[in-house]
């Protein structure tokens, strides 16, 4: 049941070769699918190209079908290529002709696209969830262990005190940029690609504002060749946001992994999280940060991996563009694992309070010194230079406290103003507004 | 002079090894370290660390230095190894021991960052307006070609009427997008690092708000950990910011070159602006096109390029970052001159006009003929496979007039819709505001 | 049933995310984990760890496990994490104790690392066989079309002559080239890590040598840190190789697209190997193109992804090293079928014979006329400029035959002195001698 | 002096953008372009397309122009576009008419294809012998510390008794596989473009198996159309084979600051060779491992570089690869010096000799006393549980002396047959065959 075959077989090499993964990669758009119909259908109705009777029929066969979704029944049948075609397929099934008619004024590239864009914004949604929940977690860790010190290091270099309420800190910060970059992603998302058709429009009077309006698209995209340039080139900016959250993540675990090193030996974590060794009966490894930053670093060059596919095709659709989805589609449930699995570990950090009282820390402390000896008039180059030699010399002996309190340092996190940051960017996103929308469609 | 130079000579291979290309790419920093100067200086004063008399001296040297890096009379001095040596070097020759002064509660750490992130802010500024340039004349043209029709294709193949009204107006629409990426840098960039010291904040009374303040920026980095995480990161960010740009720019030249193909033959440009062969007298190369291609390209490769030198560095600072200028910098302008030179180009381009009479795009029309069909009563499918059978019995006459009129297509472009797009989201960077906030520095 | 562990109950969530795909990916390893262990015990009877009775129990239950690989009748249980721990426990089941005498003296680390080797070994075997498969369509099609002449392009305008001998017996040729680069991985892959344990050796006397010979490698990796250094590298390396293959295919793909559009006209292909359109009746889209240009596309961002997720890990295991399988396994695959489904295409190809007699292309004879001049006495830039007024004029007149005799030529395509390059390249690899070795080992 | 420039001015824009840094780059060029000519000529002789007189006088200035080129002579002159037109000018200066015949049979698009691959021969030979400088620095620190253990880390987790005479050698040996990934590049380069003309072969009787002979190379690239596709592949596959050498060398320079950092303190360096820090007086920085690390994953980058701007061209000639010599050209220079500096710190490296002391090191030797108990009888999942019990309850007491004595383990290191297989990739690559050819030519 391919739509477009006609009177000719298509070879079956070519046919399996062709249709690929999509039965499987799919399924995943079944919602976005329906939810565009519904607007589409209704659109159609608004300008005439449906009438009241038909409308009704298919409106409520799609609902149905999406209350499937849902529930987890949908499924594309044995021989049946993609998501679009099981639907129209099941709906002309149960409703008769009328099925027949949701695609008129509509062509598989303006459906697949829109479909793409509701099913990112839902995808995005999640990932914003998941963010937020390890931003929580590593802000109230930032909290609880605000007093407790740890080296920082320079050119991995032992170089002036830090603490583990700005290493957690630092991290949660890190995911509100990140979120900008997200934002920009779903400002791209949420402009409305259905009604350009092939890529050059049609002749038919459609309102497309209407359909923007149904399904709660901030806009359109406006001229139709774009709207099909978007393929592509949306999955590559969704990407580049993801690889944002995802190096973040990593560098997380990068330094999770040394810390669990023993050499330094900051954090551990529960036996029952860690891993053996068949050979070494003594080791704890850090199996779960390992393969999340690895698998954070194989996002980071995922929107290559598009580029890549992308480059240099001339404008106009290719059906190249389809790959795409093997590439992008994965990477959301990892990096939701990976965002998932980070905070759950963040839950049972064993933190090591005592670090510092191991002399091989005490040069930590010599910027301290420096900066005592500034404040009381020494010149910094000849504070510098004093403390310089007194360690050439082995004469240094330093003073442990810390008392930073300008804005971000280790006595004043500024984690309060973080937090406030984190919820303004969340808050840009409005998925209230677009779930509103989307409630009013399928209700 | 090198400040981390004590008693030992550092071996000259390892210095000029290390040292690299930082004393040519650092004198695109000077106007940036200068304005992070005197912000900071004036912050000293704010909060005690430098008395008036020092205050007023450094103030005026370091506007008496900004004058010079504007006239272009800057430079490094051989043996000097980057820009901020050179500046206070200048400085401590020019106003004696106040000029030592300025490095006081600061690490060349933080000192880089802010300079990045001020040059960063101009350099989007930059391209920003590079990109309206392109956009403008885009729309310009899309107006003026709005009559004139030329095939659309799918998979490379004809398939329905487009016009150069659309194709113009499509790259235009396209740097709407681009710029809300850059929009998501732009808040990156927009922070303060300034005060986060070596990464881990100092023990001075340091005032960052009101650097923050004095800089225009937004807001601050808050947490000094991530201040200095935001190296690398920024870049990176701002990097694919640009493949954005360079993605739409390199597809549109890609477009160009095939489309002055001579099988294709839609545009053409005056002899002038393309260039001929050693052998083969009659050609007309579109070498702009390509090498804006190929350069693009290579923009879109340099996020994966940052990553790649990024990824797996734990938190803190590594000298490695430093190399990320050796990437980036060029890039800038780079992506400049590509923006600038489609510009140039495109204000000569010359369209065929007649392009459809050729009959090897009548069947450009088959849909069109489906869709009259389909308007006078019947079902899609029907209609569609009476004309595939018509064009496989070659009995298909095309009606060559197009008339699409919802929004977006050849007869509705939306020009004015997409030109309040452009603005709306330049209208977000608010240059105005930052540039009001520098000039006040150094005046 | 996880061998690192002991008595605490790993959280399943943990377990889940660490355990990821590999019980799938795992299954292509079956045969190279058995040839691993069938060497490893023979080699640990003759240096005395496992009595004769124990060899045979262990040779024949693994001989049997072969054979049910091999049959397709090999699964990996529920439960059980990985193919290694599915054989030992199989083979337990069956033989008893003898069975758990098997990981003497070996780690799980150069376990996995020689069934890499050896899978690594037969699906280059495969894959070369395939590039064999299109290479002779390649050559076959060359000698076929050797008269038939087509335009030439540079910077996609119409350049000189060319034939479709050349078109199809460069890309033949390009494969040579190919194979070159992959039996530099080939030499890589084929040295022995298994006796490395879990990268630093053990206590055990164990004999690599003899391993290395009864696997059928060509050499070992000494050094036991270098064997382990290989895992990662040895991947990038091979995908490497994969990636020029992609490269070849992927522009052999981009040629086709091209002159299957109606604008060149060149070649197309019967309508069962092209797919139609759902809304433009008389397209013959060359998807099958556009999926091997995107997928052999998606071949060559893969060794920058294995990059990426290596760079700048420390030496020694990292468990980040399971992700590169996910990356890598599919791409065998995925190649092999692009290699057959484009050999396959091209067996029914359909060429243009007059495209020539089209007068767009008289100029693809200019600089035959300038040559006819220079070899009659002209200094070549004198008759260059003389052609060059001739068509500025309009003047110019086109001798439309072609004598080209040089070496490579349109009339000496050196179609045998290819296929002799590329037979060399392919005996270089010697798989005999490795089949070889691992058919004595079991039978 | 443009040879394209007929009576049209190109505007001064274009130029400028389209020059780009060739003037810059192709300076690197003139001696392959000379030797390319020298060859070029006398096979025009051969053939009997230069006369006896005319051969001399060019052969004559050429040679000349090639000691200049030696002696660092040769520029190329204000407003000459590329090496190419720079030595043809300088050629008819001194000799007249007859310079100018030199480009008969030729076009600049194979005259820039030899040029390149003579001058990534020369690049190859000089890379290999930094290779070996490297690796012989690399081997012999593996016998002098081959008595020096140090721990060896799986997961980062500390695993096993290593030693410096199993970590240096590790190197050195992975510089064997490097090389012959580089050999494979060897021979992609070492076939002979010349004689392919502007991609399609031409009119002329060329006699390409003499200049293949003359110029060293080992065979032809036949088909002319590959010869030419040759450019931007033999790019990637040069940048990945040295992508190969890269990462060897990153990865020694991660395990450099790591080991150099305080937590591990394995190895240290003299002051001279590290730097200091501005604030903190204490600091050994590792910058040179730091930029070493950095500048070898740029290079690794840059593979992925070259296959973002050739993705998706067709067969053809395209500007956009002149766009690749500033890719790779500047990473010859890098890697080199990378590597040179490397061996450099290496020679004054400063190992510690007493690590294993320290008594967190004592779980290292678990799987020895596991073993001790396997070679005494014990089954090994059994020995391996008591270990684990023993490590559990605090009695598990190490001997801490290793007996490795298996092919390259810690007591049996096998540098010499690393060392023989090192000699052994170099020899293939029979650079002396080449220069011979070479020297006769300039002669």
């Amino acid at each position: 049941m391919k739509i477009w075959q006609k009177s000719t077989d298509v070879n079956a090499f070519v046919e399996a070769f062709t249709v690929g993964n999509d039965r499987v990669l799919d399924l995943q758009l079944a919602a976005a699918d329906i939810l565009g119909s519904l607007a589409h259908t209704r659109m159609l109705h608004a300008v005439g190209l449906l009438n009241d009777e038909d409308l009704a029929a298919v409106q409520e066969g799609l609902k149905q079908l999406h209350r499937e979704v849902e529930a987890g029944e949908f499924k594309i049948d044995e021989g049946v290529e993609d998501v679009h075609s099981q639907v129209e397929l099941l709906l002309t099934q149960r409703i008769g002709e009328a099925g027949k008619k949701i695609h008129s004024g509509r062509s598989r590239n303006d459906q697949v696209l829109v479909d793409l864009k509701l099913f990112f914004r839902m995808e995005i949604e999640n990932l914003v969830g998941n963010v937020q929940g390890l931003f929580d977690r590593l802000s109230a860790l930032s909290e609880t262990y605000r007093s407790v010190l740890m080296p920082g290091y320079t050119h991995l270099q032992i170089a002036m005190p830090s603490s583990f309420g700005l290493w957690f800190g630092a991290y949660a910060e890190s995911l509100v940029d990140d979120l900008e970059v997200m934002h920009a992603a779903w400002n791209v998302c949420n402009k409305n690609p259905l009604g350009s058709a092939a890529g050059y429009g049609s002749s038919f009077p459609l309102n497309r504002t209407l359909t923007t309006s149904l399904l709660g698209f901030d806009s359109l995209n406006y001229n139709v060749v774009y709207a099909q340039m978007g393929r592509g080139k949306t999955e590559r900016i969704l990407a580049q946001a993801m690889s944002s959250i995802a190096a973040t993540v990593a560098k997380l675990a990068m330094d999770a992994c040394l810390y669990m090193n023993q050499n330094f030996g900051f954090i551990s974590f529960p036996d029952h999280l860690t891993t053996g060794s068949s050979i070494m009966p003594h080791k704890k490894n850090p199996d779960v940060f390992e393969l999340v930053r690895a698998r954070c670093n194989k996002i980071q060059a995922l929107p290559g991996e598009i580029a890549m596919i992308t480059a240099n095709l001339p404008s106009g659709y290719h059906r190249d563009l389809q790959l795409l989805k093997e590439s992008l589609f994965p990477a959301f449930r990892s990096l939701s694992e990976c965002l998932e699995i980070t905070a759950f570990m963040l839950e049972h950090i064993q933190v090591r309070e005592d670090i510092l009282d191991d002399p091989k820390y005490d040069y930590l402390f010599s910027v301290e010194v420096v900066n005592d000896e500034v404040l009381s008039g020494v010149p910094f180059r000849e504070a510098y230079r004093n403390i310089g030699l007194a360690i050439e010399a082995g004469n240094f002996k330093p003073r442990k406290s810390v008392n930073h309190m300008h804005e971000g340092s280790i006595g004043n996190l500024c984690n309060a103003e973080i937090r406030q940051a984190f919820r303004a960017v969340v808050a840009k996103f409005k998925f209230d507004l677009v779930n509103k929308s989307l409630n009013d469609l399928v209700r």
